[in-house]
């Protein structure tokens, strides 16, 4: 007599026929996700209905919503299916195309999932360590990196941090630590690529990108390597890398050793900080990464549900409209404004002793301080003596400048008075 | 040399202190949580600088938002801030004292948390499960509930479910299955409470809301009571309590013992299905919940940061509104006339053999099936055969009827055709 197989199992053993890095890579969580059969599963089945009394939620004969007259006003432009009802699990599908489609648009000749919408991209690697992570298993995050990676990973699911200096001791791109981290690995391992970096702004030069992908394809243990492409297309040099490196990752995955996945957004590439409308997409063709869609479907549903509907309807509305890439750039040479502002104020506190790493791109720029200096107690010094707010990072003792919050005329005017307040702060330790 | 003791521990001896129950309740997760001095706080801390380059997002001189125009005209009614820009991890201040002012409106001598603004209600209770559950913890739920509380407590989080039948043998609320549950917990246990419930659609009788209450609060082991109140007001019968027994519960509860705690949300309270507004508010006062309040939002930065804008600010705009509870009202007042169209066309399958149970509120009504009806079965034979959606319960041989989702004008026709239905099943099996 057989036993029957559960539905995970299944998603388990399909995994394992075409996408073992995937399969080797499950967590235990995730190997005993698959989406319950539950509400919005016999809803989808009687969708075709002439009766339909399947779903808690309050609509007329039409299935059309019954919105508050107040709400349904200050959402007058937006469609009110979208805006009142639930949306789907994973995300409204019109969204999830609308955002392939973007993804693919200049990335011919390769094969990849149809997007997860999330609740924007802390979600979305939220969702991956669930999805991959195991208390002891290696997550490899650069430093300095992203503050909330250590919460996502570690408070939540236990995972041990390997880290590599991002910046090597004379300022370049330390691929060779990224490699050695990844050498010294025991297990399977989730490697963390944030390109343009947080904090570092950051994005590799074209001569930097081949050997990046040499380190992450030549590994021998099964890898998931993670594009967190936030800051995509914010590249203020000529000599750097625009594309995201999951595309390139994918057509050349060994799926038997490696898993591509790309967590990006509308939060900066569309301006929509507050919106929250993230995705998360597999590097596997549509079919085979279907059952991990599936199980960050079931983990979502059991964390958050389904992801908001005026924010998705805002985005998808964008995407349609012709206009919007056009609009996006003109963000973009808005930021790009202020990262030459920046750029031309850098020389202000050249005597300082503090030093620029270097940076091309993204949000932000890294002054490093010298080596005595206690970042935290100068941040403190600089918000109460200059009212000047930048954030400290005592794991390279450094400061971030967010440019991207920053008129650009005031740019040349807030480095003229750190000028003083370094000089006056380190002549105060000295 | 005395240690120097963490976030985490100091949060963890405040709770000690002054909500013992609460502290003897927290997950291992939960004991390790304390918001991190990451960029919310430093930011925060920068807030009243002249030059503030903390952030990274997109804003002018004003430190106003920098929309893309098309995205702009679509929220055009709403405040741009609240839209555009991140919010407040935890939510947005002024929307979380305005649900506060709601609760309290009329529920004198009692002092609760301030909200927590959630991702809808699934994230109140997913965070509730991080709060208070470690693997083996006993959740105790009745049967029927709703299926994803399986989810949120058992997948994620290990739970052990204790269960017990929420009505007895002739259809009375089963107080003393209740009882009998938490007497045989061997350990802490958390009860959720889900009134009016989905999916039985049943409010408490008024003379059962005390017997509920003596329950729940005399019970000698440290209990964390979960009010799932996504339903709340949706009363339709005069026989049975609309106010949440959460408020009760925290003026009675003994804090050595009981921690009260509040889910619900704009979901169905204002009919916002899409918009994911939720809000998770302790059974303590303000001080002394801040701790806890502080943890949750620990767990909710590392897995989907602050909650969206768009919702909030409908929300919070909502609420602003005079006329907003007589809108609500109205809804109400449309559910009620689906309410009584199903009353009404009961009837007419009363010699099928399928029984309903008792209901008075929500937006459900069971229909238990005879014992040997699989109703699963039966579910897919409506589909296909008579184009009518329902839900099937297994665990109780029932069929769930969201009344809510259908035009009372339907209703009557539904249930002639399901009385041919049902004969033409039963005959197909006999």
């Amino acid at each position: 007599m057989g036993n029957v197989m559960t539905d995970a199992e299944r998603l388990n053993l399909e995994l394992r026929r075409n996408a073992p890095a995937a399969a080797l890579s499950l967590s235990s969580l995730a190997r005993r996700a698959a989406f319950p059969k539950g509400i919005p599963v016999q809803a989808a089945q009687a969708s075709g209905c002439e009766y339909r009394a399947t779903i808690g939620q309050v609509t007329n004969r039409e299935g059309e919503p019954v919105p508050l007259p107040t709400m349904k006003k200050m959402l007058g432009d937006l469609d009110p299916r979208m805006s009142f009802l639930y949306s789907p699990q994973g995300g409204a599908p019109a969204l999830r195309a609308a955002w392939r489609k973007r993804l693919l648009a200049n990335e011919p000749n390769v094969e990849i999932s149809l997007p997860m919408v999330t609740f924007a991209l802390t979600h979305g690697i939220s969702l991956v360590a669930d999805l991959f992570v195991d208390e002891g298993v290696e997550v490899i995050v650069p430093n300095p990196s992203w503050g909330n990676y250590k919460g996502i990973f570690g408070l939540r699911r236990g995972a041990k941090f390997t880290t590599w200096d991002f910046f090597t001791g004379d300022g370049k791109l330390n691929i060779a630590g990224l490699k050695a981290a990844l050498d010294a690995t025991k297990g399977r391992s989730v490697v963390i690529l944030n390109f343009p970096g947080n904090p570092t702004g950051y994005s590799p030069l074209h001569d930097e990108v081949e050997p990046l992908l040499e380190v992450l394809t030549s590994h021998k243990r099964p890898t998931v390597v993670v594009c967190d492409d936030a800051y995509q297309g914010l590249v203020f040099e000529d000599n750097a890398n625009v594309k995201s490196l999951f595309f390139e990752l994918t057509r050349r995955s060994d799926k038997n050793l490696l898993l591509p996945v790309k967590v990006d957004g509308a939060t900066k590439e569309l301006a929509f900080f507050g919106g929250r409308v993230g995705f998360l997409t597999f590097g596997l063709n549509r079919e085979d990464s279907e059952p991990l869609i599936e199980k960050a479907r079931a983990i979502a549903r059991a964390t958050v549900s389904s992801p908001p509907g005026p924010s998705q309807a805002v985005v998808l509305a964008a995407l349609e409209s012709p206009g919007i890439e056009e609009e996006i750039a003109q963000i973009r040479e808005l930021l790009a404004t202020r990262y030459r502002a920046l750029r031309e104020a850098l020389p202000l506190v050249a005597d300082s002793g503090f030093v620029p790493y270097p940076f091309n791109a993204g949000c932000f720029a890294l002054l490093k301080a010298p080596e005595n200096i206690d970042v935290e107690d100068l941040r403190l010094f600089l918000i109460e003596n200059y009212s000047i707010g930048l954030v400290a990072l005592p794991t390279v003792g450094a400061l971030r400048i967010a440019y991207c919050s920053m008129d650009e005329r005031d740019i040349r005017p807030m480095f003229i008075r750190l000028s003083t307040a370094l000089a006056d702060y380190t002549a105060d330790k000295s």
